[in-house]
């Protein structure tokens, strides 16, 4: 499969043009609920430009031997804090939309907290054929970039950093 | 008062000297407990070398109006997960040990819920006088980088990410 590495600063720059674009749509958002644990990074940089407290939950879709779980396992969740997203605007913050799966199944835990709305952001989002949806009820669905259905490599799972940078700069696709 | 910048990259080998120093020692941690928002970047990296679960907390020790809170104020705790810090290994990580307040407090809290045993990362220790302390049943206390009382500024909180690393090229101490 085609690998698409992308560096730290260019995540960057993708979370700065994503965070204009919720600010230009009027959407207002009061808190970021960070998916984890690879929503944890793009969350920390949106909040850089949002300027909002972020809370975060952990799935997880396998198990240690990378076997798929039925439906996914709650690592950390929001509970004390559920009544602070009652009656909130959410803005919910992945890394990448893939199979949909995690997206839908976070969307619609957060949607029965009853928040005053709920929007989406995902640095990136693979075009493919998807076995999640994304609910009517959300009120936007923001992508940094679309993506081809690759192998995306993020910097932050390079056990070294200079290769993965050089990964970067060798990309052939024009993303 | 001195700034000093760091790039994503040197964050990144940072956090792998830290993780390599931490595998070192023997100490194995179960589970990584990242203090929220400024830990979530190097925890999130130090998963990468130590495959290990992340959980959060919340803590802010300002206002939004930027005064000092008399104690920090949790954004978000660890409640229905509590049970799966009783009898593990923590590491609990975050960005810049500053005036130890935020660390002795969440260390102290991590305690009271009787892990078997905990240990402490982070990124950067400011070499100034300490309002907090480490308390002795920590087992580790690791440190990426020792810095003088500066301004740090990392990547994440920049506007402008080429600008930063603009500063981070021009910086003049050793570090």
């Amino acid at each position: 499969m085609e690998q698409i590495a992308f560096s730290y600063n260019e995540i960057h720059d993708t979370v700065a043009d994503l965070a204009r674009r919720i600010d230009a749509s009027g959407y207002s958002p009061e808190v970021i609920v960070a998916i984890g644990t690879g929503g944890f990074i793009p969350a920390r940089i949106i909040k850089t430009f949002l300027n909002l407290p972020i809370y975060t939950v952990g799935i997880s879709l396998y198990l240690e031997d990378h076997t798929t779980l039925p439906s996914p396992k709650k690592i950390q969740w929001i509970d004390e804090v559920e009544q602070k997203l009652n009656g909130r605007r959410i803005l919910l913050v992945d890394e990448v939309d893939d199979s949909r799966t995690t997206l839908e199944y976070c969307i619609r835990e957060l949607l029965s907290n009853d928040p005053a709305a709920l929007a989406v952001a995902v640095l990136h989002n693979k075009q493919k054929e998807k076995r999640g949806e994304i609910p009517a009820e959300v009120s936007y669905y923001w992508v940094g970039r679309e993506l081809p259905d690759a192998w995306v490599k993020y910097p932050w799972d390079a056990l070294d950093i200079q290769e993965h940078d050089a990964a970067v700069h060798s990309r052939e696709v024009a993303v």
